[in-house]
């Protein structure tokens, strides 16, 4: 199995999820870390590029002095993507150097700053035919596939109730005006975009959920705050969904729900069945029935699919988590960049990972809960893109 | 202790919401029963309370008949109380037969048909001096006690955010056309009134968030809904809050939750600690904290407050629920009355008993409910009354 | 339905166990307190009796008054059967002079101090030809019932492993050097018999064992420990187990595991599947496989067998707890009484109580546990009896 | 931070804990693969070898070849340590081959195929003076070494009751009889040694209650059963156990308790709290107490540890599993050996990994709990080495 070379933008030293990337990407061993540009600060880039145990010449600081130089390179020593780990506000303007100097690109999320510029990406993606792919972490998870395979199998029946939701209390307080980087630049409206509370877990929810039940939401009423004092930035927010088979929701995401840790959830009700997957215990998905027991599914469980399984590396019981979910997506997107380069399809576990339409509509998804939040209008319906 | 005397309305034989308070009002040693209207079909009537070992002088067929002949015995004969337990229709009529005959009144919930009705029903109240109470079940929780006492005692800050759920699923499927009575009269508006799911269950997840919140709902947008082919009333509904110390929270309640049970459940988060407290499992309450370890609170435990220890019954780790809840409201309006009786102002754990403003503010959160989900205007003020 | 008259021995005021019986035999209707010795001092009975409405006549203070004059009270008046709630010492000779009165006997257990004295009360109920019944309370939950059905059905297959424990931590200080009466006579020889931990709650859990399994224990190896300086007797003990059919377990019990309650719990492994039941959430039944899902059974729920449908008084998700448990006992037992007065034999639900020879059962248990902590021989045989 | 190079022996196609080790070893960067013995058989190895990435002139199929070729290579080149994957009775001579050879070994457990054999690596390693690490993984996960830690800080007083289980259920059939390879050594003395179920998990339970108790098992009494006919060695064993200071406890492991997957759980009990660790949720330790509230504490909150924190890669409430404690037992021994080459002593992340003293322990478990299953002497001292 060909290893596909990556580089980097953004995770310089203390940035917490540079590391979670790179763990993701090298869990598998078949993705290798071979340049990055670690931080606009030179010296700072060049020590974090130590630290990986990178030649010093693979190591930028500038992020198209990087794509330009690895374009250079020979095709078998040059990265095949960039994974983009920065603030929100670079996502675009990397991808977009990226792509243009012909790499693929696996971008954190939300995917830009706006829902324009996810529209102009969409275009040089396509534009330029190159692979796209978005760290969606959490339908990386192996329940979380076989959620969505047990829906699309119509083993729930016809869904009509959608609850997702993700408290986090980390913000409960004014973090933003201590030493905490990460509080900063999230509220930081010209870092993060319109949105703290959405664009950052609220986003992750509505994706969750359209990937489970492979519906769409159609329209959305909501109300977002900023409860800490001084915020330009919401740090919760609630919606009620309404979905495009008729299917209604809740959509919840806080920042200001005190003691809750990274605690989403996904419940979804069909005629004939129910189920439930929460982050908090994730090798469990409970499936709930009208007339006979409620069902325990546990990862690894030889009753599971074969697209499940395939997302799994230990025996069961030996609990699976956050690090294995992420990367479960590279390990999806390096199997396109290894099709691509083999000139075949990609397989059903390859083509499993988030894209560019997953990406626009995220963004929109965001935009779309500010505008209904500041309206006194009840529905907004989602715009087609 | 005097025992307090008790006549019941409705709940003849087959009636599940009859037994359910019988035992309740029997579990303490008390209240006793006796007499009662159990159903307008005379036959049925006498059958139930042979049952029930009650004389056959004082089992009736006409409530109003029962509040007559009663009203003509002995002081010390006739009954203190009226507990009513029929369809929705009927609490109106039974409570006002009952107050102008001079017996204090427990209804079952909701309080009336409509929000005209409850206002009525007040002026009864106000007017004749009597005793009214309501029970809302699971205010009857020791636990959920001891969350309403900790957010008062200032433990949690300023409560900001409020989350309560009442997911059932016995009517994901159209059960009223079968032989299953309960549903037919809760989907009938006749019956029932102008809803069947907040009418239900939405109520108790209102009047749950606002007894341990101390907060008050002042506006909130909906959307209700009936899944289920052919149904009058919701089975479902969700709904954005917004509280009058400018909390916010989502309320949600369905009863097309496939494989749900009674899985009531509320979570309270202030700027200090969050709460958690669920009906799966009554005797637990979780606290939540930002910077120290969740803590898991259990009945009868030492360190509760002396009203949560005094509405339980067993040691800890020995389990009490739905029945022992449903037993304290008893036992508060039982308290009451027996205050009543003895010209002294009742004990705190007397006092804790949902009353008529709580039936008034029940009713009108119904019909705001249902009105606000047929509204296009998103946001619809809570009125005063 | 006949309404059964019941006498009480012991539970007069303060006394734990009295209250929790009291409620249990009331709390359906069908059986009546109607006379009591509840302490020896006669003025604590008399107060103790007047708080529980009983007329002075019918409250004593000697136990064997008791029985004479009740028995020469019209049958119609006197009591059916008594109830025994002393401490340990009282219960044979209790039970002896009720039966010799011509009364049934429902006693709390252990049933006796020593296992001569329970083989002298199974001559003296063989011989009477009277009931007896023993409140093996964990017995009374509907999830044990079901537990018991499932292994009679084959559904696990063959037993092989047997896991039973309950853990407390209230000893796990000096209490009965306090004001703690349960502590103090629980821990002393002359009140409790040979044994605290193992008569007090080891018992129960053998007891739970073998109901559940169908199964007897067959020989044991055990390791009694009194931990708390000063204690005569056992404060915790571990054994091994073998069963008759080839099975093996283990049995815990203890009262110095700090922080626990009443955390009883039974595991039982055949070579088909598993199963879980715990008092700290009663209402759920696990069920585990080796190739499909764990499934989780509730209370109430259609797929439950009739027997187990009928100990139930709450719709699914309504818990139900210790006190219904225990009222199931009396359920039980006070269906037998009737049958005999009616001259038929018990249903299935009556015949489902516990009785001598699970007394004797129980007595053989807790002086080999104790024979067998005291000896350094490794396997100790189950006497037959 | 300098990159250790590693070598393993064993782990080729197919088998599941080569990957394991390799994902774990990998996981943080610190470690790097640079050659193996994957198999006896070459092509195989070849094979594993480029499936790896490794250069062919560094996959070798004899692993003696392998330590002498890889001596031969510049100090800068040649691999660090030798990671043993390979079935037990490969353990000692391979990890003699390579101590002998000058390098360091982490093996996987246990240790050797009989005390015997530990007892001679004892010999080598303290003769050579080179590094031993042995792969006891439960001890790697952050909330055990929290566990550990609260107890050496006294917070839960003198320790006195122990409760330490391992149930799997995947032997709960003859399995060995197909094709599961895993079964089919497992259950052969050839390979196994004298035990199955104790080698395999009842070694880890003992290591996880001695490493969290900071206690050592001084003896016991076991009851080690072969469930299924036609098997040599056991697949399910429970013993009492006794520790130096007093406290006693029980020590179940079982393969044969159907549908339970790898549920390794350790209670402990002392005069001021309890604890409670399972693996099934791993992110979480119980901390109980007789007077206050149950406390749940969660991996990387702010109360813990350094060293806990230390051993966490990602925010709270995104899990961690067990690759991430595995990576943990790496990391670990990867530190001691990177202090060895810096010539300082390893820091306290480094120096806390299962080491030879262990390994001997281990073994002298393994016989010691067969003795004691064999023989009718009820207790069995755990011999000093």
């Amino acid at each position: 199995m060909t290893e596909i070379r990556m580089g980097m933008v953004g995770g310089g030293e203390g940035a917490f999820i540079g590391a979670i990337h790179r763990i993701a990407a090298s869990l598998d061993g078949q993705i290798k870390l071979v340049c990055g540009a670690f931080s606009s600060d030179a010296e700072k880039s060049r020590r974090s590029g130590a630290g990986l145990h990178l030649p010093p010449g693979r190591v930028y600081s500038d992020y198209r002095e990087m794509m330009q130089a690895e374009a250079r390179l020979p095709a078998g020593e040059r990265m095949h993507f960039v994974a983009i780990v920065t603030p929100n506000h670079l996502h675009f303007p990397v991808a977009e150097a990226a792509l243009r100097a012909g790499f693929h690109v696996l971008s954190d999320k939300p995917a830009t700053l706006s829902l324009q510029e996810a529209l102009r990406l969409r275009e040089i993606v396509n534009s330029t035919g190159l692979l796209y792919g978005l760290t969606y972490t959490y339908t990386g998870y192996p329940m979380v596939k076989e959620a969505r395979l047990r829906i699309a199998a119509g083993q729930l029946g016809n869904v009509r109730k959608v609850v997702v939701e993700y408290p986090q209390g980390w913000l409960a307080r004014a973090e933003e005006d201590g030493d905490n980087k990460q509080a900063a630049w999230r509220l930081d409206p010209a870092q993060a975009g319109i949105s703290c509370c959405m664009g950052d877990i609220g986003v992750h929810a509505a994706n969750l959920a359209e990937y489970v039940t492979g519906l769409k939401i159609s329209s959305l009423c909501a109300d977002l705050t900023a409860f800490v004092p001084g915020r330009k930035l919401d740090d919760d927010g609630s919606m009620l969904l309404r979905f495009d088979n008729g299917a209604k929701g809740v959509l919840m995401a806080s920042q200001i729900s005190t003691g809750e840790e990274n605690a989403i959830r996904l419940r979804v009700y069909g005629d004939k069945g129910g189920l439930d997957w929460q982050q908090h215990e994730p090798n469990t998905l409970w499936l709930r029935w009208s007339d006979r027991p409620t069902e325990m599914l546990r990862t690894a469980a030889p009753y599971l699919s074969a697209l499940t399984l395939s997302n799994t590396r230990t025996p069961g019981g030996h609990p699976e988590g956050y690090l294995e979910a992420f990367a479960n997506i590279y390990v999806a997107f390096a199997g396109q960049v290894r099709a691509r380069e083999d000139g075949v399809a990609p397989d059903d576990r390859s083509a499993d990972c988030p894209g560019i339409e997953d990406a626009v509509r995220g963004m929109a998804f965001i935009e779309l809960a500010v505008a209904a939040s500041d309206s006194e209008q009840k529905w907004h319906s989602f715009p087609g893109y």
